[in-house]
């Protein structure tokens, strides 16, 4: 009988874990959060992740569990756990994932590159990191942002008084300083239950109001030092955190030509979607093999270049199949992922990889087909 | 609302169009033989192919109906096609992959260059065919053959008395000469319902036991002539048939240069597989594309070299799962497709693709792959 991967959450990462789980021969099952998901067509129940017994009736009829997400909570991980059920990444390594200030913490510990840091519970320690650091830094919430939000850039403490405001007793908020990054990249490594690692071409990526936009793969101009340096703090992130299937770091890369780790993701994440057209195993098949404990597979990119463009849904006239259809139209060699979402300016309903010889021409085509989106 | 595609059959085929109708968007559903096949994951019905009543009541929700196998009754499609039901490929070309007594006659009327061949309605006939096509021939039932079955080599006509004796009043049978060819060639194309066209590369398969057991792309030491050649007849034949999705054209090439058709299918076929990986656009994606009327995709090649080897079921010791493992731990750029199917000797359970700038070290690889589940 072919191994059962239970996924929770329905979104679009779980939704493209389906055609690798086909070709691999994996039996994905995925807990949707309500019908007619991204990720429908593998959905064999609906239901809240933050509920216990939905989540154990889910996992009743899996082998391995693994997410679309990092929100489902510690106490229904561990549970899940407590009851024997195999997990991927486990609940000591996605707290890493779901709280900033417990990972900003380990990292240190680990000795990983990281902008400078602290937690703070007052004005007061807030302005007084700011003083420190020029007069300006970026404050977190420690749980639950994504894509830019529960991010803020400060200049004066007063301008995180609300969120301060609304923490409970004892909690922090998380502050850093204000990196002069040059460019964001990101480091992929995907890490198996018994240990094996093999790790991704660090990448450059574009963000755009918070949000990834554009990934080049390789990260332009990045040299040997760059790369292996990019390398060792994608694994030694995997191997200090335990991390189980694939771990997307994102790094900024200073003026004076430090790394530092900005964020973490413990799962397949949008820095990635390049290598589904562009890397020999792409990083759905590869999360796959890494929670079903199967041999990892090569990296190796597939082309010189390979580029990718989020497509967000916008006010463009025609529906989307009409506007899909115009832009393979003019880009045969284009390919275009949809998520099977309904279009709304700013949504993420798909993103294309075009991968060549030429950098510029990836770049061209790949934005050319977004823009037919717009 | 996606587009939704209807496969007429749960097989293999079917099971590998899911991974890129989930990419594009498409709505794939599919009509099974039974419970449990290949496709399984993408199945609406369960229901047989030759009672109309039950494809009508598939059809019903799909905008256009394809196909993962050539044996849905000529009545059964023209049926639907008087019903109103989009069908690609449609029953006016299907017909000439149904019987290969059409399929020669209509070959000849375009020109396109085969074998000699007759129609034979007694061993008489076979026996004067063979006289004069040096005392030997291939004698083909015109209809339901596959994978070698219902083909035969014979150097005297009673080698196909029993054939011949189970004949309907009226049929014949097919009689080929046996073409001295150097060597097996496929061409496959993909047409859509608007005439658009392209072509792959022109590919090299080895055959055994009349099963399609390696392919490489593209075909060795093909040169210009050849090349353009093998492209021709391909477009000849989904012009003159008007074929809609994609065709396989099996060819023999002679010791005297000769390009010669030896059969049609029109479907993804076997010698397409290595476009999974190693083309821009995979076949099951480009097939998907024309029968959705979407613009087709690029056929270029991704790498030098892609050579494609099937798995067979066979004897080896331990499940189908731990000889996955063990080929995957030892080849991490192989790509390993499964069917989903019980492993018995002799049985395509799956096939594995390798992409590699050198021929030799692909053919190796993928051999060596196999060779696990020999």
């Amino acid at each position: 009988m072919a191994l059962r991967v239970g996924v929770i959450g329905g979104g679009q990462l779980a939704r493209m874990m389906i055609a690798p789980a086909v070709e691999l021969g994996l039996d994905l099952r995925v807990l949707a959060e309500e019908d007619g998901m991204s990720a429908g067509l593998a959905a064999t129940a609906v239901g809240d992740y933050r509920d216990l017994e939905a989540v154990r009736a889910f996992v009743a009829d899996v082998d391995v569990v693994t997410f679309d997400h990092e929100h489902v909570p510690q106490e229904v991980l561990r549970a899940l756990v407590a009851d024997g059920v195999v997990v991927h990444p486990g609940p000591d390594a996605l707290q890493f994932a779901q709280d900033k200030l417990v990972m900003r913490a380990r990292l240190a510990e680990l000795g990983v590159p990281q902008p400078d840091w602290a937690p703070v519970r007052s004005i007061d320690e807030l302005q007084a990191f700011l003083d420190e650091h020029g007069g300006a830094g970026v404050v977190k919430t420690p749980r639950g942002g994504y894509d830019g939000k529960g991010v803020r850039v400060v200049r004066a403490a007063g301008e995180a008084e609300d969120w301060m405001d609304a923490l409970d007793h004892g909690d922090a908020l998380l502050v850093e300083e204000l990196v002069p990054f040059v460019r964001e990249l990101a480091q992929q490594v995907a890490r198996r239950p018994s240990g094996e690692i093999v790790a991704y071409p660090v990448v450059e990526t574009v963000q755009r109001d918070g949000v990834c936009a554009e990934v080049i793969a390789p990260a332009p101009a990045a040299g040997e030092r760059l790369t292996a340096v990019a390398r060792g703090i994608g694994e030694s992130i995997a191997e200090g955190l335990g991390v189980t299937g694939m771990l997307a770091v994102e790094l900024f890369e200073t003026d004076d030509e430090r790394i530092l780790v900005n964020e973490l993701a413990m799962r397949p994440h949008n820095s990635g979607h390049w290598s589904q057209d562009g890397a020999v195993t792409g990083q759905f098949e590869q999360h796959l093999r890494a929670v079903a404990d199967l041999p990892l597979g090569s990296t190796a990119a597939r082309a010189p270049w390979s580029v990718m463009v989020n497509i967000l849904g916008g006010p463009a006239e025609g529906t989307l199949g009409d506007r899909f259809a115009a832009a393979m139209a003019e880009h045969p060699q284009a390919k275009i992922h949809t998520y099977g979402k309904a279009p709304r300016p700013g949504r993420k309903v798909g993103h294309v990889n075009v991968a060549d010889e030429d950098l510029d021409d990836a770049v061209y085509v790949a934005r050319a087909v977004a823009a037919h989106f717009d």
